[in-house]
C-alpha cells in the first residue's frame, strides 16, 4: 500500500497579542493552521512517532513566536511559522500556514469594535388594547486592551483564578431597550459605545452597570436589559499574548430601570 | 388536558427593499418572526383550521406590507404587522413580531457593504527551495441595487429565468493573490469595493473580470484567485421588494493572471 | 490578461424525492453542487452571455432529473446530471457534480427521523425552598412522506396556498416536560416518535397535541412544552419532487397540562 | 436606577467523564450552563467583588463534581450543581443549570459514535473522455475511551506535551474513495467503524493508515482519502474527567492507494 501524500498539523489556533505604544496599543487577533509534509511514513505504517512533533507543539510555538514584531502583518507571521519548523525539522519537505486575520475597528486608543454584522433589533408585543416596542442590538462586539480589572472577588476551595489588576475586556453585547418610540438608535449604541470605552471597569458588572445607567440618563428609555457574555483571552506564558476563547464564556445580565 | 399557552406563526421570513430617491438608493433588509396568539384551541384538539391563517400568508403578507414607508425603520415596520393582523383576525389576543435589520454600510449612491467581520488571509507554502505568499480576503460582502444585468444567455428546456436589464447583484467575496510582498491590502480591497461599485455590469462573470483587471493593473500582484457567489434577491410580485436567500447561490470562481 | 483557470455553477441546491412503493416509501434527499469548465472567456472579458446557462436552469433540471431512478443513489444522480449537461452543451470541457446526501433512518413504512445529535436537555431550577427539574430533547429531526394534510384553513387577501391533502411533514422538535423525577427519559421519546409516525396529522397543531396527549397519559409528567418548527418540502412542478428550505419555517408552540 | 433582575454564571462548560466497569466503560459527556440569582447589588453599583464568585470557580466546580456518580443523568447532575451551590453561597436567592447531554451509539465496550446527519457523499467529475467517481462521508464523529496511546514523540524547546499511554482519541472522519462504482458504502463504513473500533493505536496517523489498509484491502477501491481531525478530550486535575474541545484541533491527512 503507497502512501500518495500526507500532512499533519493543527488548526484553528486562536492568537491574540497587543503592542503597547506610548499613547495606545495595537492589537493583533488571528486564526492559524500548519500543516507539515516530509517522509512520516513510518509513524503512519508501524505507529513510530519518533519524527512526529505534536501537534501541541505546534500551537506553544505559535504563542511563542507572537511576541515578534512580525505577527503585525499575517503574510510576515505566517513566514515566521514557516522557516522555525523547516528549519528546525530537517525531515519535512514543506510547511503549509494558512492564516486567518480578524478585521478590528479602533474606537479609542485602547478600544476596539467589529462588525457590522451585528444586527439591530426590533420587537413588538400587542394586544387590542396595549403595544410595547423595544429596540435593541445582538452580537456587537467590543473589546479593549487595558482599563478592566477583576480583583477581591469570593474564594472557594475550586477558586484558582489569580487576581487581575489589568486585564483584555471583550463581549458580544445583546441588549433591548423598552420606550415610548423617541429613542434614537444610533445615540444609543455610540453611548454604549463611548462608555464602555471610556469606564475604568472593576467586572463585567460594574460596566454593564455604567452603560446602563449612560443610557437611562440620556435618552428617553424606560427600560433597559442587557447581556454581556465576558469573551475570555486566555493569558499564555508569554507577555501580552493570549488565546481568545469561546466556550466557555461567562454571561452576566441584568434589567435595569429609572 | 389543558392548552396552558400557545402560539404559532412564521420564523426567518427574509425580505429587502429598494426605495429609489433621485439620486441615490436607500435599501432596507431584515428577518421577521410573527407570532400570533388567541384560542385556537379546536386547531390542536380537533385539527379544526377553520380560524387558522397558514403561515404562509404570513410570509406574503411580510412582502406586500414592505412596500409602505414604514419599512424604513424595523419598529414601525414591526407596528404596521402587529397592527394589521390584530385589525384583521378578531380572534386574535395577541402579536408578536421579532425584527433583525441587517446593517449595510453605504459605498456609493446605490453600493453597500457588510462587516467585518469578514477576515484578512494570508496563505504561506515553504519548501526548503521556494516560498510563495498569497494575500487575501474571505467573505466580502458587497451588494448594489442597480447597474447591474443578466441577458442574452442560453436557454434550454429547463430555462424559466427571465431576461433581467436591471437586477440586485450581491455577493460574499473570497480571494486570494499571489505577489512578491509588496502589494498593499488595504489597496487591493479598495480597488475591488471601487471596481465592483462603478462596473456596468453584464454579468457576475463579468464584474469578477473587471475586478481582477483593476488590481492586476495597479498593484505588484502576478495572480489573483476571485471566487463570488452570486447571493440572490428573488423578486416578488412587489415592486422593488424582494427575498434574500442562501440556498441555493450561484458559484462564480476564476483564476485570472497578468 | 490570462483566464488561467474558470468555472461557474450552482451550488447548494437541495432536493428531496419520494420513492412510492406498495406498502412503504424511500425518501431521497441531497444537497448537490454543479460547476461547468469550458472556454467561457468571452463572459467573462466582453460580457456575452450567449454561451451562459443560467445557474437558474441547473437547479430546475436537478429538479426534473431527480424523477429518475437514478435519484436512489448519489453516484448515480451525480452521473445523470454530468452526462446531461456534457451532452446538451457542446462547448463544455468538463463538468464537476458534488453532492451531499442526507441520511435518514426509518421508523416506519413512510416515517424516519435523523440523528443523534439531537440532544437530551435537564433543565433544574432551585431555590433555597423549591426545586423544579424539566427534562427534554433539542433538535430531534422527524419527517413522513404521508397521513399529513393541510385543509379548510382561513383564507385572506394574501392568502395563495394551496389546500394539502397529503403533504411531507417535518420538523426538528424542541421539548420539556415537568415531571417529579420518575419519567423515563427513553420512554418519553419513544412515545413521541410513535406519536408522530402513527398520528393522522390535520395540521402541526394537531400532531403537536396527539404527541402531548399521549405522554401525559402514559407518563408521570404534570406538563410539556413543546417547539414544532414547520421544515417545509416544497413541491416543484415535478411529481414527487420536494426542494427542502430551512428559511422561512412555520413554527407551532404550545404548553400541556394534564 | 433600579436592579429589576440580574443573573450571572457560566455557559458552555463541556465536560466528560469516563465511568469504567469491569467489562466496558460508559462515558457521559455534557455542556452546562449555570447562573446564580442573588443580592449582587453591590457589585453592579460599586464594582465591590466581595459577594462574586468567579464564573472561572463554576467551571472548575463542574470538574470536580463530575467525578459523583450522579454525572450519569443531567437531571441528577444539575441537582448536585445546583445544591452545591445554594449550600456554599448563602447570599444567593436561586440557582439555574441547563445541561445538554450529548448522545453517542454504543459499538463496542469502549467505542461509540454520533449521528447521522453526518452526510453520505458523492463526487463526479467528468469529461467527454473520462469519467470518475468518488463516495465518501463528512464528519463521521467516532470515538473511543481506551486503545489510544501517543508516545515517544519528538521534542524541543516548545514541547511541554506528557507522553500518553492511553488516551482517548475522537475525530470527525471525512473520506472519500475512488472505485469502479462496485463498492458498497455500507460494508466501507462498517470497516471503517470496526478498524477504529478494534485498532491499538498509537497515533492518530496509525489509526488512519490501518482504516485504509482494511479498507484497501477487502473492497474494490483503486485510492482513499482520509481526513481525522484529533477532537481533543483534555484531562482535567480530576482521574477519568476531561473536557472537550474544538479549537484548536489536529488535522492528519493522507492518501493512501493499493
Amino acid at each position: 500500500m503507497n502512501i500518495v501524500e500526507n500532512r499533519y498539523g493543527k488548526s484553528k489556533v486562536r492568537v491574540a497579542r497587543i503592542v503597547r505604544g506610548k499613547d495606545r496599543h495595537d492589537f493583533h487577533e488571528m486564526t492559524v493552521a500548519i500543516a507539515l509534509e516530509g517522509d512520516f511514513d513510518s509513524s503512519y505504517r508501524d505507529g513510530d512517532n519518533s519524527l512526529v512533533l505534536p501537534t501541541d507543539t505546534m500551537k506553544h510555538t505559535v504563542y511563542a513566536l507572537a511576541q515578534d514584531p512580525a505577527v503585525e502583518q499575517p503574510e510576515s507571521f505566517g513566514l515566521l511559522l514557516a522557516r522555525h519548523f523547516l528549519g528546525h525539522l530537517r525531515h519535512l519537505r514543506g510547511v503549509k500556514v494558512d492564516i486567518y486575520g480578524h478585521l478590528w475597528s479602533r474606537k479609542g486608543p485602547y478600544s476596539f469594535t467589529a462588525g457590522p454584522p451585528h444586527r439591530r433589533i426590533a420587537k413588538i408585543v400587542a394586544t387590542h388594547d396595549k403595544v410595547t416596542v423595544e429596540s435593541g442590538v445582538a452580537g456587537y462586539l467590543m473589546m479593549k486592551t487595558t482599563g478592566s480589572a477583576f480583583e477581591g472577588f469570593l474564594r472557594d476551595e475550586y477558586t484558582t483564578l489569580l487576581e487581575a489588576p489589568d486585564r483584555i475586556l471583550a463581549t458580544s453585547l445583546d441588549a433591548t431597550w423598552l420606550h415610548d418610540g423617541n429613542a434614537d438608535w444610533d445615540k444609543v449604541m455610540k453611548l454604549i459605545t463611548e462608555t464602555f470605552t471610556a469606564h475604568a471597569s472593576k467586572s463585567v458588572q460594574h460596566t454593564l452597570y455604567a452603560i446602563g445607567e449612560a443610557v437611562l440618563k440620556s435618552e428617553p428609555i424606560e427600560r433597559i436589559h442587557l447581556k454581556m457574555p465576558n469573551k475570555h483571552y486566555l493569558p499564555t506564558k508569554h507577555a501580552d499574548v493570549f488565546t481568545p476563547t469561546d466556550e466557555p464564556h461567562g454571561l452576566i445580565e441584568a434589567v435595569l430601570s429609572r
